[in-house]
C-alpha cells in the first residue's frame, strides 16, 4: 500500500540520542538524562488516590465530548486565581494533551495549504503536526537579542494565516512579558491572523509569573496541559480556551476525532488542581536544578545562554565548540555520559550550533551531570 | 478568528436525541436508553487492580509511540488465540482509541483530496474524520440482500484511493465472511487501493467468530479497540495492525501527534486481556438481550431487519412508518420514553427511513424498553 506524502515527516533527532543512551545503559554504564521533556515525578499523589476511588464506584464511560462540567469549571477559576482572568467555564475544552489541542486547533482555524508562523527554535511536534494536516508551518528565526522570541517584525511581510507561540518555550524557557504578548496579539489581530499561545510550561516559572494571553485578548486559542507543572505526562489530559463563537466548533470536531479526553485521567487532574503543596515541593527541585545549572554550565564553559524563566531547559550557543550538534552530542554521550538535544530538532537552520539541557530530573542526577560536563569541557 | 472550511463537520444527529432525553430526566421521566454506544459495564475488575497497583509502584510517564511492548505482544498473541494469525508484535500499534487509529491511517495513507469508499450505512465519524483530514469519503449504498456490507461491485468503477470496512459493523451488526473479505480485499489489491479494517466489535458476536482481514492479507490496515469487548470506551485505548513497511511511518506520526496512548490506560488494558471470565460473563447479557431484541422488536412491528451476526445493535428500516426517522424517534422518545438514534447519522442519503437499536445495557432496561415500544406501536 502507498505511503502518503504527508505522512513524511522528521524523525526527532533525540530518538537517536535515547536510543544511544538505553544501548549505553544495556551495556552497563551510567548515564545522566538531560535529554528528557518530562518531569521524574508521577501524578500527585491525591490525583492518583482519587482516580483509585472513582474506580472502584463508577464505570469511566465516555466523557463528552467537551470533557468533566466541573473539570472545565475548576480550570475556569484557577484563570481567576492564577491571572485574575474572568473565564466563562463554556470556553474550557478538554483534549487528549496538548497534543489533542494542537490538532483541533488547527484543524479549526486553518485550511489545507495554510501558512502558520512558528518560532524557531521552537517545540517540533508544531512542525510535523501541521505537516501532517497538510498545512505549512513558516520557521521564524527569532533574534538572542529577544531571548529567542518572535516579534512581530519577525513575520511583518509574510503571507501567514497564523502564529503560534510558546511561553514560557521549548527549547530555551524564555517567556513572554505582557507587552511582548499584546504587541503579537494585535499584530495578528491587524492581519485577520489567528493567535495560538501554548501555555504547557505555565506554573513552572522562576521570578515571575507567566503571562496568558487572555490577559490581552479573548480572540485566541490557549493550549495547556497537565503534563508539565501537574506533572502527569502519560495520562494525556489538557485543555484549551477558545473564543466563545469557536466552542461549537471544537466540540463536533473533538466528538468525531476523539470522542473524549480519557475519563480517568480527566479524574485524576481534578483532584491534581488541588495539590498545590506537592507540586510546589516538584517546583523547590527544578528551582534548585536551574540554580545549579546557571552556575555550572557556565563553568563546563557553556556561557552563551539566555537564562530560562520557566520550563526546565537551558539552551546554549555552542558555536564557539562545534557547527555539528549532533556529533557534539553525540561526543558528550560517549564521553562524559550525559544525554543532551542537539538543537537542530528545534531549529533546523541554525541548531547544528545549540543544544538544550533539561534539568527536569532530581537534583543529584543535576549535580552528577554538572561534574561530568566540567570535567569533559576541561579535558576536551 | 476564522473557522476553517475543514470544520464544517455535520453534528450527530444522536445528540439532539441524547439532549431531549436528558432533558425528559431532568423533568421526572424514565426513559430506557436505546440510543447508546457503548457497554453499561466499566473495565473489567481485574483492569482497574492491575491500574491501582501501578500507580502505587511508578510515575506513569510516557510510554514510546508505539506503545508497551508487553500490550504489543499481549494482543500479537491474542491474534494466535483467537485466528490462528501468527502476528509479529512490531506490526501491532497501541492507539489513543480507535479514534487515534483512524487518524493515524488516513494521515499515513492518504493525500488531500484522495477519496476513500465507506459502506452506508456506516460509523458516522468516519466521513467527519476523513473531512477534518480534507480526504473526501465516498458513500458506498450498499444492499439489503447483502446484509448491508460493500461487495466489489459497489465501487467498480469509482475513482477511490481506499475502502474501509466494518465486520461486525455499526450501526447492523453484519459481519463480511472469510469469502467476502477476501472478495474486498483482493479487488483493493488489484486496484492498488489501501484497505482498512474496522474490527473494534470483535469479540462481540455470536453464531460464529468475526473474520480479521489479517487471516487473508498483511496488505491492510486493521483498528481495533478495548472499547466495546474489553469494556473500555472512556480509556480511549485501542490498537491497529500495519503492514511490516509502515511501522516506522506511522510511528513517527504518533511521535509527533499523540505521543503516545494514556499510560494508564495501557496498563489497564493488558490486564484486561486476560479478564475472559468478566467478559463472557458480559457476553451472555449481550446474547439475552440479542434475543429478546429479535423477538421483541418483530413483535413491536419492527420486522425488517437483518439479524446481527455481532455488536450490540439492530438496524431497521422502518419505511413502512415513516420517511422521517428523526420525526419518528422523536415521536418514540417522547410517547414511548426510549430514545433510539435516526438512521441519518448513519446513511445521509437512505437513513430517513431507519433506526439503529442499541442493546449494549441491562436486559431489564431491554425488556422494559421493548415492551414499551409494543405499547406504543400498537396504539399507533
Amino acid at each position: 500500500m502507498r505511503i502518503s506524502t504527508r505522512s513524511a515527516v522528521d524523525p526527532f533527532i533525540v530518538m537517536d540520542v535515547m536510543q544511544a543512551a538505553t544501548d549505553a545503559e544495556a551495556a552497563g554504564r551510567h548515564i545522566i538524562h538531560m535529554e528528557v521533556g518530562q518531569p521524574g515525578t508521577g501524578a500527585p499523589r491525591e490525583a492518583t488516590q482519587a482516580l483509585a476511588r472513582a474506580m472502584e464506584e463508577g464505570a469511566l464511560g465516555y466523557t463528552v465530548a467537551l470533557g468533566l462540567r466541573a473539570l472545565r469549571e475548576r480550570i475556569a477559576r484557577m484563570y481567576g486565581d492564577w491571572y485574575n482572568v474572568d473565564l466563562d467555564p463554556a470556553r474550557v475544552v478538554i483534549t487528549p494533551g496538548s497534543s489533542g489541542g494542537f490538532i483541533l486547533a488547527f484543524t479549526a482555524l486553518f485550511d489545507t495549504g495554510d501558512r502558520v508562523g512558528i518560532g524557531a527554535p521552537g517545540y517540533p511536534s508544531y512542525r510535523q503536526i501541521l505537516r501532517a494536516l497538510d498545512l505549512v508551518p513558516v520557521d521564524l528565526p527569532t533574534a538572542a537579542q529577544n531571548r529567542y522570541q518572535p516579534v512581530p517584525g519577525d513575520f511583518d511581510g509574510q503571507d501567514l494565516t497564523g502564529l503560534l507561540v510558546a511561553s514560557p518555550a521549548n527549547p530555551t524557557g524564555t517567556m513572554l512579558d505582557r507587552e511582548a504578548m499584546r504587541g503579537l496579539v494585535d499584530r495578528c489581530a491587524a492581519r485577520s491572523m489567528s493567535f495560538i499561545s501554548d501555555e504547557i510550561y505555565h506554573g513552572i516559572e522562576y521570578d515571575k509569573k507567566a503571562v496568558t494571553a487572555l490577559e490581552v485578548t479573548d480572540e485566541c486559542y490557549v493550549i495547556n496541559s497537565f503534563s508539565k507543572y501537574f506533572s502527569m505526562t502519560g495520562w494525556r489530559v489538557g485543555w484549551m480556551v477558545v473564543p466563545e463563537n469557536h466552542v461549537r466548533v471544537v466540540e463536533r470536531i473533538a466528538q468525531n476525532i476523539f470522542i473524549c479526553a480519557p475519563h480517568a485521567s480527566q479524574v485524576a487532574a481534578l483532584a491534581a488542581l488541588e495539590c498545590d503543596g506537592e507540586l510546589q515541593a516538584n517546583m523547590d527541585v527544578y528551582r534548585a536544578n536551574r540554580a545549579l545549572m546557571l552556575t555550572g554550565l557556565a563553568e563546563a564553559g557553556f556561557t552563551d545562554i539566555a537564562p530560562p524563566d520557566g520550563a526546565f531547559y537551558v539552551y546554549a550557543d555552542v558555536s564557539a565548540f562545534t557547527d555539528d550538534s549532533r556529533a557534539f552530542a553525540a561526543e558528550i554521550l560517549e564521553r562524559a555520559g550525559v544525554a543532551v538535544t542537539p538543537g537542530l530538532d528545534f531549529d533546523p537552520a541554525r541548531g547544528h550550533a545549540t543544544l538544550r539541557f533539561s534539568y527536569a530530573r532530581s537534583t543529584a542526577d543535576i549535580e552528577e551531570g554538572l561534574g561530568r560536563l566540567k570535567t569533559f569541557m576541561a579535558a576536551r
